[in-house]
């Protein structure tokens, strides 16, 4: 159970803040479907609204990746966090997105050899080279 | 300082076992530069085989997912994990593959995005839905 | 399902060192609940009368930081941790020392900005300003 | 070194979307200093903006939290996520907004405790008691 | 609910691959029984070989460290990381390597006293003293 | 550089709190060294004092685990909350304690493999087996 109340569609029909995300996230996802994230976050109002905006401008609208890699990258960052709600609803968004069993078993050796080395790295203190210290 | 000797190319050269990975690495990759995460591994050759093999099957030869997408991956597991080391290699690794500017600031924001919701959704221990309580 | 036994009340009452820690657990909060946490805690006696004194030294023993500013440090930390039982147990105790809707939902903004500033100062390697050099 | 270029003053001078922001930031926080993490971020001006409105709306102007309780729940994530530009930033800035020597100490046991704890619970698999299992 | 399907052994001995697999972890564990991690993994039979390989060379295999000692260090990972499934089933597996109640209740608090001193060091951002900078 | 000040030996000596605890530390480990951790933790007396007694107590005293194991435990939670200060320490006093380079090649791996593990039954939200369901 949340720590929060999750907003019914009726709540949400009521107030107006509320209302105005809602019916943005529908019309630009094209589905009636809204997730509980939503709900939750719909006790603040402008928090609710502050972060639709952001997610739309950085997962919605075209930008420099394409719709597929961003989920995956979404995915693995909520996989690192243990995040089960993100993982499950991003995952669904990457299937929906197009990704296929061959892309997810990719992904999934992916994420599971970085979380090694990643350890492996951490564990032994190893020193970054000189050749990978050259910003931007 | 790492918590391992990190091998010289010498070293490397003398063992048998160590030196026919750090071949292979340089074979494979078309370049002599072998960087100290290697180095450290080098002290359990048969780990470093091991490891070295995982690495190349899912990140060097062809799979689902293009070699951008599977460094991008990559990169957001190890900023995820606050590994620095794996952070610098594998950021770099992706600018070899290509990555522009604008996928690199857009990937930041996807990275930035999912901790939030991550974060946000953990907090309020925001329940899966039925929706996407549908296995693959 | 827990991976130790949960101690019941009857059993809690038959071992004196237990009984110990739990009546002065009742006692300092003034309620008969024993949440969970101590009665898993309670299968290592020793244990158990540690974490208890400190817990109580530490976040119910007047202190420089009020009751209710403990708790959102402790909230802070179990949901970056993503502890669900803290969070819950946490965030309940939080709303008993008067954290208002308000309150609350400025917290869970502040977690998920943290949350999402870290993200990218780790993945863009942001080296600390000399400004922030100083120790106290 | 960072993975991004940080802008100089001279280059922020000459983009104006960049400008408006360093302005905005130095006039909100009356201060000409702008720290290492906005210098990063001016490599993507949108999210540059974003990142800062955002930040300027949960913790600089007024909220249900005060300005040093805000400070220290994000110390507190920080610390969790070891982010040590984040931790080396927020503690001067919880300083600067008046943070006591006892009331840092205080931080950092609870900080401490909670880790513990956290640890303590999630290898214990502890259920979540009904009585916390009330949602807002 | 798993986002991947979990193979039944009907599906398992139906495929050579997998089937393989899991005559060797059937043969090698001396046990029936297969659980739900490798029953995952066989949507990829690839890498299921793989890692039951390195599983079984790591944690099966004789080594330098003794069978339970193996076991306590994945619990120590697995709890950090909070990942459930990985806690449940490595404490059983400890439990039948001949953990007793002291030693699990001595574990669980250096775990715990793990987690606070590392979270207080982060914390305080404490710097590595020369004595320990010496490497392997 | 650390977040609070690193107490010298002359001014450990002149606060008797501080004095009591730093002459047991020497006295325990029969050894003038005191390392950075206990040098920050001097500000907060109290704390000094509570955290060196559940270090000794878990960590010095004889106990269900022998000492290297602890170590060992120890250094993976610390590696897997990278924690550069304590992988450093721990890994130090690990060889202090008789800790082998193959006994450290073994643990590195296990390491890597747990959190390998880890990530891949995260992503994939593996349920846990009714066999593991089992309390102490």
């Amino acid at each position: 159970m949340a720590t929060v109340r999750l907003w019914s569609d009726d709540e949400a029909e009521a107030d107006p803040a509320v209302k105005a995300v809602f019916d943005d996230l529908r019309a630009t996802r094209k589905s009636d479907f809204v997730n509980n994230f939503w709900r939750g976050l719909a006790n603040d109002p402008v928090a609710l609204k502050r972060t639709w905006e952001s997610l739309k401008a950085i997962m919605v609208q075209p930008g420099a990746l394409d719709p597929l890699t961003c989920e995956l990258i979404y995915m693995a960052v909520s996989a690192t966090n243990t995040c089960t709600y993100c993982i499950h609803s991003h995952t669904a968004a990457a299937r929906q997105k197009g990704m296929t069993d061959a892309q997810y078993a990719h992904f999934l050796q992916i994420v599971g050899m970085a979380a090694q080395t990643n350890a492996l790295v951490t564990a032994m203190q190893i020193p970054v080279d000189e050749a990978f210290q050259v910003s931007g």
